[in-house]
């Protein structure tokens, strides 16, 4: 979603008025009402930067991704409440219901946001956190790519947003299937919310088969993100641009493949390389 | 910070293992100690990505342009607190005792965080939220730049970074005269780390003149940066990259020039044009 400014362009030693697109930036408070010891409570969970559209996917992915819920069955009901924002059909509060019988702990959750989401005070006590969830799920199988298919991803990402040729300002995220197929991508002016809004549309049309796809991130990849595609068991992830230090360790303990820095005709992979390339 | 990884590279079709240099990134839980009716109390208030380095500086950067303070005397002492991480000197803890006559309320912060620095459920609303904080302050008048200064100053700014050319993965915010030289430049794998580390820094070297100064951010311009840009009083804020549509319309709404996209010859002035450019 984008809005139209009027901006100066100086060009080839010129200034021209023109009209721009910018891409859209608004806060959405998600709030989310559920039992508690047999009462019904509503608790606002987050306020998050995004562009607008996509709202429920994106809250799809965020409680998916932060582990508020452990599949999309648990909730009954989203919708947008409060008043429209401006010209367009945006709504900047959304309302997760929870069904009957998930018990949230409104107050374990919070905490968890300090301690696993935002990261825990050091590195190293923020993946043990995660290790525990982690143990429950099975690892998957890794797909075997070719080094054609890893090097053409993100031109493939950028050539299906739809937004970023009328912008140039907004991240992409993209699920593919290991022979180069786009499933699907998502947009947004926040990097995390574009991998959610993405991972939100592919767990609720259930297309993720992790032991046969990817995802590649416009961008550089850091803690959060490689955290958020964790959570899908897919084990593999490309970045544009260069990881940090805790996103390769964080890979690296999870056994995920983790491959940055595509250019034209070269690569890096960070984590397991033995285990990707097929020619 | 950077550390030392092994990684396989691809490169003109063949594969090499390397060491490659990669951007620390680990947590850091901000503790404050402060007086809350006579009494003295700590509270957690925020864990943030960083790039370790200049914490003391984050800190200072963090608290101001949250509006926690208004100047760094309130602060009496910055502390690290907990234990060294990994093999480099990094403290992932640090409390700041604020001083005697200084009374928090904790409680009011983080509800101010949510409502004006995660901004409030319309961008509308967290403007005018916004607007309240800004009123003690002067606006103060503005400098004016050539092309040649704008259309240079990333380059300035990539040129003076020491971490980006050995890492290629870390943001950088930089203080400059109107006549384009660099007084302070930090560098973080988060770009609002990077503004806050700069503005801690040259607020406490009393090195902030608004109306002989500039900041230039890499990469995108987003709510965020310009409302912490806004604290300072500086009225002139150029970004690498695009601004969002809340980043355009909060420099509008405080009489901030917001200039973006720069290349080579060319960039966009987004608000308040008029007031820049004098050839």
């Amino acid at each position: 979603m984008n809005s139209k400014y009027k901006v100066v362009k100086f060009n080839k030693n010129r200034f021209e008025k023109i009209d721009d697109l910018i891409s859209i930036e608004e806060p959405l408070e998600i709030s989310i009402k559920h039992k508690n010891q047999n009462k019904w409570v509503t608790n606002i969970l987050s306020i998050t930067m995004r562009t607008p559209g996509q709202d429920e996917d994106l809250v799809r992915g965020f409680l998916f991704n932060e582990q508020i819920i452990e599949n999309l069955d648990e909730i009954e009901n989203i919708e947008n409440i409060g008043n429209r924002v401006g010209q367009y059909e945006i709504h900047n509060k959304i309302l997760v219901t929870l069904n009957n019988s998930k018990n949230v702990n409104i107050s374990k959750i919070k905490r968890d946001f300090m301690t696993n989401s935002s990261c825990g005070v050091c590195g190293k006590s923020s993946l043990d956190a995660l290790e525990i969830i982690k143990k429950d799920k099975t690892s998957s199988s890794k797909p075997k790519l070719s080094k054609e298919i890893i090097i053409k991803s993100p031109a493939v990402l950028r050539n299906n947003q739809s937004e970023f040729s009328k912008t140039g300002g907004i991240h992409a995220s993209g699920l593919f299937s290991s022979d180069g197929k786009l499933i699907s991508l998502r947009e947004d002016v926040g990097r995390h919310n574009a991998l959610d809004k993405m991972i939100g549309n592919t767990l609720n049309m259930n297309q993720i088969q992790p032991e046969d796809q990817f995802i590649t991130c416009s961008g550089r990849l850091n803690f959060e993100l490689v955290q958020k595609v964790l959570m899908t068991n897919i084990s593999l992830m490309i970045g544009v641009g260069a990881p940090t230090s805790l996103a390769i360790d964080l890979a690296n303990r999870f056994d995920m493949t983790l491959i940055g820095f595509v250019k034209e005709d070269s690569f890096n992979i960070y984590t397991n390389n033995q285990k990707v390339i097929i020619d």
